[in-house]
């Protein structure tokens, strides 16, 4: 897989910033939810046909890993993409960097888990579920 | 109708902040809302007593004035009230004050209005609608 | 004066939204925010430029009037213009409109006042300061 | 290293919700920041006496693990300790359950590291930088 840049860019505010004038970790939270939802903008339907399947894609875990600190006024270049996608659970990466540089702020994993509408419970990525999620990954590298 | 302080409590925490080191005006719009919650947490059921008279009470105005700036670890005292109740529209009245002192930090007056559920129309605040606003205050002063 | 409309776009995400399935107040303040943030860096060192003059210009008031609710998706067009420029202070005229339509989701203006630095008091705005402030609206409406 | 409860409490408020009616993941990382700050509160100059030994101590990971939704009126209880203490780098641990109760919300490993101020480079655990941090789980087990 391909990874797709998506563009989201974001420009640090004061809003942003917390006494040491670096943006605030829970700041960082909502830059990576926002990006993945302009990710999946990009796939109208996604979520429509994967409750087609029968299922939904809940978040299990959020792994962040800060690497560099952002100050006021950095452009923000957020990364999304598929990363895995495994036998019940996939993941989707995510990288800042400062915008026309190689400095990474951070990297995130961000875990979905596959679960059976009908039994609320945790079930396999196959059949139509791993089409219309592999339909996506195509889409990111074709 | 007296002043009821609702207590509500809250320290200034590093991710309140903005660049100049002083809390940034969306957090105090989060500041008045939680402190409006915790207000009408103290009348359980008033909303459903409000929705059971057929309307519902919707915000159309929230107006605030910054006094001074608050900086990290300031302990904020907001006072939240009913400050009157019109034809159609009431205000609830609130102030940061900086505990234990008399600086003012902001007021703010926030403002709703009586809809009718059935017509979605602005309507008068009287009969059992006022009944159930007026007994909050009664409780405030009582 | 002209309105000069920014053209910050913004689109409506599940974290903005309330148990009513509208976009709470607390954002609506955010995104103002923000829109103003990008008012500004279309012209950059304004606000050097006024501390060059030996003045700062701080938020004394937001108010806000909601018109209509915003839902999830929904796309809001945030317009963003100086509206009046006086003795002491100046007023910022912001409408959150439903993107390519009529729809009005709410107004708001956001007042600022001009300080003396030196002295940290209430200032006229003249002189260099009021060069600074208009030729922003010359450039709005040129 | 025994658990301290910091029995700080949070009510669900209808603006940390999102589309599902669930809390979204943004409060959450919120919420953890504020009970990290209530748990240092109450070691008053603990990020003083770090500073002092000529140390400072940045976040590097941050890794939720959801478990359940918690939907609005919840009450939530969120402990916090310190986990871990290695060579370079240790680790806060946070639970939120829902109050009254053994059902976990999240769980949440929150990760430092030392960082020499003079030469800005990750350094041991040792010495008086470790007599500070002992003392804090010390004081929370003893």
């Amino acid at each position: 897989m391909q990874e797709r840049i998506t563009n989201k860019e974001l420009r640090v505010r004061g809003y942003h910033l917390d006494q040491f004038g670096h943006v605030n970790n829970i700041r960082y939270a909502e830059f990576l939810e926002e990006a993945r939802c302009d990710f999946f903008d990009q796939f109208p339907g996604f979520f429509t046909r994967v409750q087609d399947t029968g299922h939904f894609l809940p978040l299990t875990e959020i792994h962040i890993f800060y690497r560099k600190a952002a100050v006021l006024d950095d452009v923000l270049d957020i990364r999304t993409r598929f990363s895995e996608v495994g036998e019940t659970s996939g993941t989707i990466h995510q990288t800042i960097t400062l915008k026309g540089t190689d400095r990474v702020i951070l990297e995130a994993d961000v875990t979905f888990m596959a679960v059976d509408l009908k039994t609320g419970r945790r079930t396999s990525i196959e059949g139509a579920l791993r089409a219309v999620i592999t339909s996506v990954i195509d889409e990111c590298t074709g």
